[in-house]
């Protein structure tokens, strides 16, 4: 089988499973013939035009993505080719940061890194995240992962996913307007998708208790930026946002100086977890095609081995 | 049984167990008669003269401490008296700050929180805790709880006390100098003795790794602090610190501006954690005071009962 990749690690290990591996990175000319290319993995954080490529591969079976959205390929998946995401893959890295944001806020880890600045030493009580009510909203791979490095911190877990699942203890999402009110701190991780856009709007932050920590991990648009704005600046409700709508957050952002209000750049993938993470994926799908077992991550055209 | 306690909250809940007690604040007079006292449970963060009182207590049998340290109360503890701490009361606050310190640090939210003042989208990948070598230096009930909640965020955990318990899988201090250089992260979690003070000197750093993390959540004498801001200053390490010597850290003091570093002014224990727990601890001592059982956590004077 002759893979493209888009790291000379990844190729050396393919090798070594007996794979022609070639290295692909999006950028400059083709690395070797197209012609037998059976894998394409794409570039990361790429735009989908590298996968324009891919039309030109008489014999390719298999577009494997390194994130877990795919959109950006759908326009360049010829027909009869499979289309498999990187599900997974980033659940380390974005649920470590979660828990990372959460504390920080709770406990003031911001505050003190900005008053380091002044050299003040802001001493004195602050909320813990032991004895909270956590409401994870989003209850697929990270909403998990996040759940499971919550366990140990002596907090009480709701989980929440768009329908309820009862023998897995997960709440639907028309249970919300009951749940929120309880939580003291709401982690969202739901895909952005049609259903989720703008899904924490006003009616969704009031009901959120007093002081509450509103935290974004998914995609900005899954929340209404100005009514959050709203809720932070009136000093009611506390948020830590690794995305927002629109992000780049531009400078004079209202949300950039919104009191009790942690921002990230959108780096809950972007850490060093995710270059190991994603050569296991690799290595385990090439493994797959050429054992002939199906690969695993299916998500457009059809199954392989068909 | 008569019992002094320092909260209102705790007073009620012993009373419900038969209890009487007064509320002692260790500020102005004596809240009822000091002739029956039998238990005298410390105000928190208050100067060990708040116990002086003991020494009017004729049936005085045991003071409790709110605190894991117990050194400020020893002048003030009459013959035959017991002594108790509050081992374990602070863990889940002291713990969850640690790996917040540790996840900040790695992840950059310190430098997000400041970047949010100039309004600076500082994008791109940083190291993660997934996995990383993690030593915990001090294995007592600190070092565990923090074990407890890092175990699933896909680390290596290398245990260290100070005499190594096989059985445990904990190694000695005297073993440091093999296992320094494993470590991408080292957190000191030991008491204050005259055996750890200054432990962390040039030679124990200069052991650790190019681009370790050292985390300071004990007592900043641990610590060399000159030999510290040196190794800051040379940007070979970085370091999270809930502690510093002196404390609390001078304007103008070389920590507060040497790179990488992130500081929080003491406040491991200092959160909404702390009453639950201490509360639990004094209703426990109390029914098993009552019960005719030993008390838990003598640190000093006889077991009760003798």
């Amino acid at each position: 089988v002759r893979v493209w990749v888009p790291y000379d690690d990844f190729a050396t290990e393919l090798r070594a499973l007996g794979a022609q591996a070639d290295v692909y990175t999006g950028m400059g000319s083709d690395p070797a013939t197209v012609d037998d290319v059976e894998i394409l993995v794409a570039p990361y954080m790429l735009p989908g035009e590298t996968l324009a490529v891919a039309a030109r591969m008489p014999k390719l079976r298999i577009i494997q993505m390194l994130t877990a959205g795919y959109e950006q390929a759908m326009p360049y998946l010829p027909d009869g080719v499979t289309l498999c995401n990187a599900r997974g893959v980033h659940d380390a890295s974005t649920a470590e940061l979660t828990i990372g944001l959460v504390i920080a806020s709770l406990r003031g880890i911001d505050r003190f890194a900005r008053a380091q600045l002044s050299q003040q030493w802001l001493h004195g009580p602050r909320p813990a995240l032991a004895d909270k009510t956590v409401l994870i909203l989003g209850f697929g791979s990270v909403g998990k992962a996040i759940e499971k490095r919550l366990v140990p911190f002596e907090t009480s877990i709701i989980r929440v996913a768009r329908s309820a699942r009862p023998d897995e203890n997960v709440h639907g999402r028309d249970e919300l307007d009951l749940l929120l009110p309880a939580a003291d701190v709401v982690i969202v991780t739901t895909p952005l998708t049609e259903e989720t856009a703008g899904m924490v709007d006003a009616a969704f932050l009031a009901r959120m208790k007093d002081g509450a920590l509103f935290v974004n991990v998914a995609r900005g648009g899954v929340a209404v930026t100005d009514a959050l704005v709203a809720e932070l600046e009136s000093g009611r409700l506390s948020a830590a946002l690794d995305v927002t709508d629109p992000e780049p957050l531009p400078a004079d952002h209202p949300l950039w100086r919104a009191p009790g209000t942690l921002i990230s750049p959108h780096v809950g993938g972007n850490s060093s977890a995710f270059l190991p993470r994603a050569k296991r994926l690799i290595v385990s799908q090439v493994r797959r095609f050429i054992a002939g077992e199906q690969v695993e991550n299916v998500v457009a055209g059809p199954r392989w081995p068909h």
